[in-house]
């Protein structure tokens, strides 16, 4: 949507193996992807691994992988602000459009949540498929949307380790009670890192929002309107990126090595 | 994803033959969206007939129709903000998408807008199916979010048209240069009424901006990032009612008729 996009090198993350002494070489799904957005030889890209940016000037376009050389390194800025996303698990591929969604607005971090009112139950393999499912549609929302960082996507949890790890930041609760819900900025008072639970459909139940409040979790409000739990797991990021201090600035502002 | 809204008795917008002396009717889609929510006789629902709500009880599920009787009637009072979206048109289903989950956060109005990187041309019976599913789309959302009206899908329009016809409220666009963008809380001022500008992917061109700029639209920014189009219209419609004055209040406050 950012007009001009085409004009800024395409971002895209890459593994260690895939930088070699001067050159950057694409392959498999990031070949792909570099590919699918027609990337050829001359053209500039910018590569991420770990905090280090290279920009790379592509060479040669070969099948099966991209090889481009390296014009320039710089210090990945940390992000100004830190936003977590704890989401109670939904069914079919609800969390898909939340992890994708929240990823292009700035989310640092997510981690799916098992709740009382939780309908999926995943275990094990099937598990495990589902955090390298959420990991890859992270991939490629951070590539798209140029943020210079991939958010972390963590293990499931139940709501009650949640509580007992403690969480960074502002402890937030996304919660529809008119009148028990405290103003966003008041909540979050100047802070840039905050934690936010958004539960499933149906909501937390009143035994978990009591648990929630007695943790210090404090109850904002995502509108008045009852929204579905993808909806307020996209909305939350998206009001706390425009809300909180340091947001709003791009962390793509790196310095040169 | 309201905490207890298995509470809150459900909501239906009703046509005005579904309204009969004391009795409501549910018929149509409105029935069977009713039977899939479990709807059964002696419980209560909403049922909004352009500003009036009826409180109604379940006396009969027959197979077809849903008959209640009316025990309460009460004014829809106006929504306390108006947020009006004209969104690019978008390839295949993003804008459905949009429409959905732009309703459920409170979006007034919808307006799908052809600019010169718009890729769809949709005219005559395309245009109006189109149309006739974003309102059926809007119309299951606003039942779902409990919301007391409907927001106004409105016929596609190019961005000439919508300069030249004016917008309601404060006129914004959805702009990602940094520098350039002015904050929301500075740009809507306190004002209830606004109207936003979200562009095709890719952005609008240099030269739609401009004009955007002389007639007045303030550039506004939802992030960061780079949003793909899709999630740039959810975003603006969530951050401003987040940020808008009088926005945050629910406009299901309705007095007793």
């Amino acid at each position: 949507m950012k007009a001009d996009a085409g004009h800024t090198p395409p971002l895209y993350f890459v593994e260690p193996s895939m930088v070699l002494g001067n050159q950057i070489v694409l392959a498999r799904e990031t070949y792909r992807h570099a590919l699918a957005q027609r990337l050829s030889p001359g053209e500039r890209f910018r590569a991420v691994l770990g905090e280090t940016q290279y920009d790379a000037v592509v060479q040669e376009v070969l099948s099966g992988k991209i090889t481009a050389s390296i014009v320039g390194r710089t210090r990945v800025a940390p992000p100004p602000c830190r936003i977590h996303l704890y989401a109670a698990l939904l069914k079919h591929q609800s969390l898909d459009l939340v992890v994708e969604k929240a990823t292009e607005l700035g989310m640092t971090s997510f981690t799916p949540v098992v709740t009382r009112r939780t309908i999926p139950r995943l275990t094990g393999e099937k598990a495990l498929a589902k955090i390298e499912r959420w990991a890859r549609v992270a991939k490629a929302a951070a590539q798209q949307s140029g943020r210079g960082s991939l958010p972390e996507i963590r293990e499931i949890r139940t709501l009650e380790e949640v509580f007992d790890s403690g969480v960074a930041g502002v402890p937030l609760l996304a919660h529809e009670h008119e009148g028990l819900t405290v103003d966003i900025d008041s909540a979050t008072g100047g802070q840039t890192e905050a934690s936010i639970i958004v539960g499933p459909e149906g909501g937390l139940d009143a035994l978990e929002v009591e648990r929630a409040l007695e943790k210090g979790f404090i109850p904002v409000s995502l509108g008045p309107y009852i929204l579905k739990a993808e909806t307020a797991g996209i909305a939350a990021v998206a009001v706390l990126m425009s809300r909180m201090a340091g947001c709003s600035t791009t962390h793509l502002s790196s310095h040169r090595l």
